[in-house]
């Protein structure tokens, strides 16, 4: 067994609580249970204002272990958002940008295309996000995403573009996206220190119940943490545990302090 | 493009109308449709009877594409029942015995070691499979079903297990598992002529509302079925295009004249 995990690294992923709080209340809220990182969404960012928040994540000495998110690169508008985006998490110090890459153009089978696509956006910001010391993490996303939001679907497809790609990109290991795939240590280790920008958990719940909104809090399913935390230290990582749990059936029901009071406990008895 | 698929090589996986038909009224539903191949599920076929089956099957002149299904190697009593399995698949004279080669053990979240199991398990039937002139098919299963059904999610993987087990076993490839994969291409030119199986069709709903039955009839959804089907031909295969479609909501709610109809044109038009 790993050694236990440390609670200064857990960090909470605004999506966790979004169906209850704002920004400013996750920011207090992050503040009132001693939870030291934030990882905001862009629409609850928006709402707050850019300036305001970062202004309220440093007067409570947060880390933002990453914004969510920049990518959807097969839509139309992709390279306005994607600046935007780079801009924002330069704003908020955040220790990446997380690209949710997304999927199949409406219409299209043609699944290699989008890839391609997605590999031609990335490159065409990842200059603009070196410049702005923003870097760049692809969150592999599970295949069952592949069409509707992600067609980068495994952490080696990932790393063969951080491969190509060079220097500022990296990945966002999700034990959501990635606990199935047989290659998971042996990417994790090539991935290595330098390319694994964030690390975020939850659990696979059996049965699932929805393909996007039925993620389990740690503990709850079959996802062995405690294993995958031991292959990311060993390649080197020393970042946030950052905890995105969507679930509309759950925890998005529950009260939020009750939610993230679950996430400190959780986070030291089953990771 | 590639040709035109041909006619001749479509197969009916008896989950398509299972909730309409016996496989009696399956095999004589392929004989009225001029559908030349059948694949039946072991509970019909326990139904039937394994001698009756076979002789309406070769009064009908159908193939059978493959007999559903061996594995589960994590369950209780996997042995006992893949040899039964192995028996049936014999007495059908089917061109393989399809394994879907199960999840994790109740309570467990041992993934490697639920793993290791199937290769011990696949390892301890095969020579029997063998005496029999019975082929083995691993079906890599979608990774969304990794922890329930089976954790042999990639082809790749499953050509590892065939590389180190040897002779007789085979994949079937089943586009709604696979179609997501980056190295699908890659893999089904490794497999090869010899080691294909089994290919089956139907095709992935945007949205998929249930991760078990909520396929789509071909054309229906986003596979690219014509490019998948070149890359299995290219390989050598030659065998049949078997339908394996579970869909609770709908083709399961519809007469299955009138799904076989579709089928053929679907076929014919999508594939």
């Amino acid at each position: 067994m790993p050694s236990a995990p440390d609670p200064a690294r857990l960090s909470l992923n605004t999506a966790t609580v979004k169906a209850q709080w704002t920004l400013a209340q996750a920011i207090e809220g992050c503040a009132r249970h001693g939870i030291r990182g934030i990882a905001p969404w862009r629409d609850k960012l928006a709402e707050m204002g850019v300036k305001q928040a970062a202004s309220a994540i440093k007067a409570h000495g947060l880390t933002v272990s990453g914004l969510c998110r920049g990518g959807f690169f097969t839509a139309k508008d992709w390279k306005d958002d994607n600046l935007r985006a780079i801009d924002e998490a330069h704003a908020l110090g955040a220790r990446c940008l997380v690209l949710v890459v997304g999927g199949l153009p409406p219409g299209s089978k043609d699944l290699a295309g989008a890839r391609e696509k997605v590999k031609a956006g990335i490159a065409e910001v990842l200059p603009v996000a070196r410049q702005a010391g923003v870097p760049l993490a692809i969150e592999p996303l599970h295949p069952m995403q592949a069409a509707d939001r992600a067609c980068v679907n495994t952490l080696e497809q990932a790393l063969d573009l951080c491969d190509a790609l060079g220097e500022g990109l990296g990945v966002a290991v999700d034990v959501y996206h990635v606990w199935w795939d047989p290659k998971l240590e042996q990417q994790i280790r090539r991935a290595g220190r330098q390319r694994i920008l964030a690390f975020h958990i939850c659990d696979w719940l059996v049965p699932t119940r929805d393909l996007l909104n039925d993620r389990g809090m740690m503990g709850e399913g079959v996802i062995d943490l405690p294993r995958i935390r031991s292959w990311v230290e060993a390649a080197g990582y020393g970042g946030a545990h950052e905890v995105e749990i969507f679930s509309e059936r759950d925890w998005w029901q529950r009260d939020a302090d009750e939610v993230l009071r679950a996430m400190k406990d959780c986070h030291r008895r089953a990771c």
